[in-house]
């Protein structure tokens, strides 16, 4: 299996580079990747701002809308790229098409699957640890489990701020950790927090965190800080 | 209909002694509330630091939970005070002990509703306006529509800023108004954003903006900033 999962917040020209960079990678010679535009509203404008604005890394980008049948475009493809926009949106589709089995299949076949925020939380066993709002009804919040475990994205610790003339101004909601403290409530599957602008690349049983670092929560136990570059292979037993 | 819908982030002596007051004008001479504390995993410690904390503004607060029967607790309540936390949590519980009909009911014959945060979110049509972790997967998202638009708590314009080695980074994540505009491309209830230590009054068919001020989300409109003290009769037809 290979897996590369972004956090998202790669708006930056700096972040984009790395992007790119990681995406090259982890691509490698593949031609065209096959895009799944489903978390946003307006598939084919996504395909091409994603294009345009160089987030494409140079690979041909073929939008799965563009095919009559999406459970056979996914048959043939070289590679996957799953974008980023509402999760709640992209999990209601990959439902209603009836991709999640076949995905799983294609990605335990080998097939490359890279995903960014919204695509990054679909890679999880459930789409529970989204910081996306509730926009549309999936049928259940079962998404692809290409990771045994759960992804916070744009993750960040602590509180945060907001500018009111000039001033910064803390915002005093629920933080990430209070968010994912209430999912452990309810929920056993341990929680990386992944920080804009990180990856996680997974390589059969191997994980490592690029470009970034990330916090790890598990139920009944403290934080744990993990540093970029890190094999992670000891904490996560795929 | 009487509805005090507060924003959220009370945590500051300020706001608390802001929600305080409003209380006291909204409860005047109410002896007993009924606390509604579902969004919280522990009812009775919520209930707790709710009047150990100051919260109350001197009410006694009886949680439904202490009731074998949450519909006849409902039934003989004086008034009602639904607490934040998790919006997923407290409406899967609403439906799971039947309470949607018999608050709209209540509600309808002048028992006054207060929420804040997740409460305020389950006094709108539905909750898919939340900021909150899908932990639980309620049966549907439609609560309680004592008022018949969305309601975004806690709501800041433009991007947040998180604090790193004490500076202030800006995060790359969607705005509020990017989620609600995504909302848009799917639901077409317009969506007040209502700023921290905001609270939106209804009595009848007259809302009030106090305390602070909100942004108003149309579908296929500009948005439109509300003053505090604004009548928005005009605005909202109820």
């Amino acid at each position: 299996m290979r897996i590369l999962l972004g956090s998202g917040g790669f708006g930056s020209e700096e972040r984009r580079a790395l992007l790119c960079t990681e995406m090259r990678r982890f691509f490698g010679d593949v031609q065209r990747i096959l895009f799944v535009p489903y978390a946003l509203h307006d598939h084919q404008a996504y395909r091409k701002a994603m294009v345009e604005r160089g987030f494409s890394a140079g690979y041909e980008f073929v939008g799965i809308d563009s095919y009559a049948n999406p459970i056979a475009a996914l048959a043939e493809a070289e590679a996957v790229y799953v974008g980023g926009g509402n999760t709640f949106r992209l999990t209601h589709d990959l439902h209603r098409y009836g991709l999640l089995e076949p995905m799983r299949q294609r990605v335990a076949e080998g097939m490359p699957y890279m995903g960014v925020s919204a695509g990054t939380n679909v890679a999880c066993p459930t789409m529970q640890t989204t910081n996306d709002m509730p926009i549309v009804m999936p049928p259940s919040f079962e998404t692809l489990g290409l990771v045994p475990f759960q992804i916070n994205a744009h993750y960040y610790p602590g509180q945060v701020w907001v500018q009111k003339d000039g001033a910064f101004l803390e915002h005093l909601g629920e933080t990430r950790a209070d968010r994912i403290r209430e999912y452990h409530e309810m929920n056993s599957l341990p929680v990386l927090g992944l920080s804009e602008g990180t990856f996680l690349l997974r390589e059969a049983a191997r994980y490592e965190l690029r470009g970034g670092n990330a916090v790890l929560f598990r139920a009944g136990f403290p934080e744990l800080e993990l540093k970029a570059n890190l094999d992670l292979a000891d904490i996560f037993i795929g």
